[in-house]
């Protein structure tokens, strides 16, 4: 995506990552059945005005592409054709270009000597600029303009042909079974399976697997393709869609895949492979120490982000292969001690906010649109983008407005029909009923970032909206769920009661939120959070937010103790990813089944990775404390470690952290930071681009 | 459009319409430059699921087929593949369909013996079928279901596909001039341009014009083409579109003309004629009298519809060819004279509205709205089709939100920025600002329409509401710009201060809507539309209602001196199709000019052709009187004709009328109908299929 010119392709902010992202959630297949979102699918803006004011010393000719139909208005008049190079007069010109295209984003660029389209052209979806009976033109003062939508697309790069980059995987081993053949690819991969010199004419049929017993049982197995070779055609029986038949064959849709078991009926391929499918992102952030184990944890949980990381962050490889906002906004926070990856964050944002109407929550799920609210500002915190969140505050404004409207009389929200109230795959009973101490939590938290956001957007009137709300709220929390007797906030209440039930969901969100006092966040700790008793965690989804609860309090050792535990015995069970959920008390093929199928599971689930967070943020202890890491802090912390070191990435540079029993070496290229020794006392500066070396 | 099966095509209500509207609207073209409209363009639901229940004696095989990727839930469980043939087992099914099409409306055709797609099939853009872990799918009572959208296409259809029909049409006059060559089509037509035998390579340059003058000012024309032929291949210059040479070239978009004026430098066609594009519509309104020149404008009414009634009804057919509220709110009233066609009727409706949310007044012009609203309760008096209004409500109940939104203290609409106070061209000043009476007058009919239209859709909450804000606003409009010096309406109050302008359109608007006195009525006959002191209407447009109210006044005789001089002024000028504007006191090219342009005035706009709608309704003098013609009333008027006969069509059938100073006949093939006689008593009922035949 590198260009050497300044110039770039622009679209209607957020449309094309809507467009693109329907593309992603769309590939998802079931057993040969195409498989789209259950929620309303948005699409763009099919006519869009693009506008820039030139100043020109002399004139200059620029070259026009445009992915759609276009006109050219120069200082309000209507230009011939479409032309593909146009001269632009000296002198100061107003320069209007329209775009009409239904299929796919309305695009444009322009490139000249001074005059090229970016981020800073004006874009609107009605311009309003209507004429009288005279000929004259209307005032267009009311005309929403937001600025114009870019990556960083070259001339050649037409939007809708982006693709991710591909790279041949080989298979690792074959073995004959059942009459059929057994492809290892040696670890949990994604990409397009290749058939090679195929010889007759025949069926061939493609079961894939995360697992030998899912890719060998031709009933149950998740994905599969089949596939039709004749004289001259080569048909897939899924889609009808049929190709003249070369010596290779590239199958159409992609599919995660450890193994791939192949049977022939007539036609048989003489090698089988994968075009390897992956964004082309950077390992930016790095983490080692004195356990191997933790360091095979800290990769598998990279690869595992890697593998999610697309054009959009994923839930999971397999399954769904759909942008979620829960598994997002995880994915988000990994990805700042990771890859650093701001235009993915972006993407994914608008994409799961979709376009005006709102008619349902995000992802049809109450709380999947509280962690859309929050994923902007943390996104603002890593990045500094200021420009990101003025962009897409009216969206925040109208999805905040749905959910207000959903409200009760006591300013909560409860499940109303069409809501899905998830908060986690639960291996046990969880009350979804009432007002749920969880989604009260994240809808304060999500007000309070309305009111930090419409500052960042300089929408002054909604600040003290935002704010009452939140406080609101706020001051209602502890005295509805707070339960003295249990020394905990209870999971729900219904008609005004409190249940009886104490999950650990509102209660760890809460601490991190900082919404309870030291002394309830120590009650909490032991009551709740320590406690055996309180229904068990069993994704790696909700235990990323439990072992953050308990990094807050101090608890890095018991944290180290359950990773280890955890994510080991995941390894231990055999994973070359992490996996959607783990309940260390089944075993064997157990693992593999969910949602009442016995591959329901997938085993590539980002959510599964924040052991790289959490080793970030919560060990070599970085966070920035004002936005975009114009300042910082690192409060290294070994939790039972000999010694550790790593990286971690900011917008412009990183911060190396180094750590054993003795001292602590931080180096950073950017920022003020300072460094909290874990013996305590004052923090210390860290100078930009000189490493400090403390023994403490 | 004919199919011999009862299986169609079936889409989202309303998107397919939207989608082929942005066709049409986006066909505009202005001297080679690409011009689409200025307001919102939206676009269809990409993911639409169809769904029925089937109730089957035997197994039934269906064929599929669908513009888009699709797949297939029987029971809730995914089939393999997009099959064309599917076989359906015998009992009771859930058969659900999803459809993914991202550049035309995803459409579905379904065709077993007893299964097949119609209006019947439910639709919804999200379903909301989320499942649990365990697999149990969600309760999705809160989805919104819409009956699918249809028109009559039989299987080879496909609604993407869609074109109007073609006819060759020669020139039938060929004149050298300047160089070039003047081609001259008769009369005022439609189509796409033909070149045939062309010799030579070179550009060929078309100038387009609906008078000669305008044909061969080249510099000044609205439209043009520009085209190069080259030894293999022809390009379009405006477009950049480039094909294989052939013998015979038919430009890719149409045009408005009656002249074309060709200049060739190098290529040089044996012969220029059009493929003329139009409408299938029936004539099944008529009318005659001993007046030919009345009969003439009726039937230059007729053709001026015809030429307009295209995919949708437009405004005129050279300029702008967009879909405009104010426009097609007359055209209805004429088709419902004319050809009866509801399908273009419910297509422009929809069209107009397009979708949620709302961010503008309907083409951006508040007086559009209005008729908007208006429109759909005539829909239903002549139609009876109350399906239709329940589709469209929801819509209705947006579309007022947003009006709602915008009024002042008093429920009073004033042009906010952004806003288009259209009224009408005047040649004069006409004072936009403040709260105008007759924009008033429209609120008040749209809020009386919602509560009409809240009972037919059955939204039950709705009718008090709206029939309290009409109230309130009625009881406002007489003391508000009642004016007893003036004895009229005034035209607008100014910070509560009415102006001393008195305009005929708030007076007429509130004739016709009776909101006037019978006395007040009789003032204003006299003080604004019998006065020729008030500013006159110089649009076809607003005569339109002028005429109509002294019609309601019983001034036909008036009306009819009215009609033959203004209409009878326009043949008289030569058109062949009524104007956009026309202003008895310019002449010559002045008839041409508007908007500042020396062409800009469409010679064929569908405001033209009032006296259609005047000569059904106020002469032969039929109306329903409920829903569709379930009743109706005929009320016949020479208004100083020897004799007049007519037919009238209803959804099924028709009324026809015949009349002369002795007597009067009236057959009607359907309803329960009356004749009140111009003599006045009791109303003698007209059985239905039976003469009635009274001298009277």
């Amino acid at each position: 995506m590198a260009t050497t010119s300044k110039a770039t392709w622009i679209w209607y902010p957020g449309d094309y990552e809507i467009w693109l992202g329907n593309k992603m959630n769309n590939r998802r297949t079931e057993r040969g059945a195409f498989f789209p979102p259950f929620w309303k699918t948005d699409s763009h803006f099919v006519t869009v005005e693009f506008s820039t004011v030139v100043e020109l010393a002399e004139a200059e000719e620029v070259t026009i592409a445009a992915e759609g139909i276009f006109n050219i208005k120069l200082d309000g008049k209507l230009q011939f054709g479409m032309p593909e190079k146009f001269l632009l007069p000296a002198g100061k010109h107003n320069l209007n270009i329209k775009v009409w295209n239904q299929a796919t984003p309305p695009a444009l660029y322009v490139e000249g000597k001074t005059v090229y389209t970016d981020a800073s052209w004006r874009v609107t979806f009605e311009d309003k600029e209507w004429i009288d009976e005279s000929g004259k033109a209307s005032d267009t003062s009311a005309t929403i303009y937001m600025q114009a939508g870019a990556w960083n697309f070259g001339r050649e790069e037409r939007p809708s042909l982006y693709k991710l980059c591909r790279e041949a995987l080989p298979a690792v081993a074959v073995t004959e079974a059942d009459g059929g053949k057994l492809y290892d690819f040696g670890r949990e991969t994604f990409g397009y399976l290749v058939l090679e010199g195929v010889e007759g004419d025949g069926e061939v049929a493609v079961y894939y697997g995360e697992s030998p017993e899912e890719a060998q049982d031709k009933a149950f197995c998740e994905t599969l393709d089949r596939i039709r070779f004749e004289a001259t055609t080569i048909t897939d029986l899924a889609t009808g869609k049929a190709v003249e038949r070369t010596a290779r064959y590239v199958f159409d849709n992609s599919k995660a895949l450890r193994y791939v078991y192949v049977e022939c009926e007539g036609a048989t391929p003489a090698g089988v492979s994968l075009e390897y499918e992956y964004a082309p992102v950077t390992y930016r952030g790095s983490f080692k120490s004195n356990d191997e184990e933790l360091n095979r944890i800290w990769e598998i949980g990279a690869y595992t982000m890697h593998l999610t990381t697309r054009e959009f962050f994923i839930d999971g490889i397999k399954r769904d292969r759909w942008v979620w906002s829960g598994d997002a906004v995880q994915s988000y926070l990994m990805n700042y001690y990771l890859f650093f990856d701001s235009e993915c964050v972006k993407r994914t944002t608008w994409l799961l906010r979709g376009k005006d109407p709102v008619t349902a929550h995000t992802n049809t799920i109450m709380d999947y649109t509280f962690y859309w609210f929050i994923g902007i500002y943390d996104y603002y915190m890593y990045t500094g983008d200021r420009a990101f969140v003025k962009q897409i505050y009216p969206r925040m404004q109208t999805m905040m407005e749905y959910v207000l409207g959903r409200t009760n009389s006591r300013g909560m929200v409860e499940g109303m029909t069409g809501d899905w109230v998830f908060v986690d795959w639960a291996d046990g009973y969880l009350d979804k009923k009432g007002e749920l101490a969880i989604e009260q939590v994240l809808l304060c938290k999500s007000l309070e970032t309305m009111a930090l956001c419409a500052a960042l957007a300089e929408v002054e009137e909604d600040i003290p909206t935002y704010e009452k709300l939140a406080a609101e709220l706020r001051a209602k929390l502890l005295p509805t769920f707070w339960n003295e007797a249990k020394q905990a906030m209870v999971h729900n209440c219904v008609e005004g009661e409190q249940s009886e039930a104490v999950t650990r969901y509102a209660n760890m969100f809460a601490t991190f939120f900082g919404y309870l006092s030291e002394e309830q966040q120590q009650q909490i700790k032991h009551s709740v959070l320590l406690n055996d008793e309180i229904l068990k965690i069993t994704t790696p989804y909700m235990r990323f937010y439990e072992l953050e609860a308990l990094c807050v309090l101090g608890e890095q050792e018991a944290v180290m103790g359950e990773m280890k535990d955890y994510w080991g015995g995941m390894l231990r069970e055999g994973a070359t990813s992490f996996w959607e959920k783990y309940n260390p008390t089944e075993s064997g093929t157990q693992h593999l089944a969910m949602y009442g199928r016995p591959y329901g599971k997938s085993l590539c689930h980002a959510w599964g990775a924040s052991p790289i967070y959490l080793l970030g943020r919560y060990y070599l202890g970085v966070k920035p404390t004002k936005a975009g890491y114009a300042s910082y802090e690192v409060r290294p912390t070994l939790g039972g470690l000999e010694w550790m070191e790593g990286t971690i990435p900011t917008p412009n540079g990183e911060i190396r952290v180094k750590m054993d029993k003795q001292s602590i070496s931080v180096y950073a290229t950017e920022g003020e930071g300072v460094l909290h020794l874990p013996t305590g006392g004052d923090p210390i500066r860290i100078e930009c681009g000189k490493e400090l070396t403390i023994n403490y």
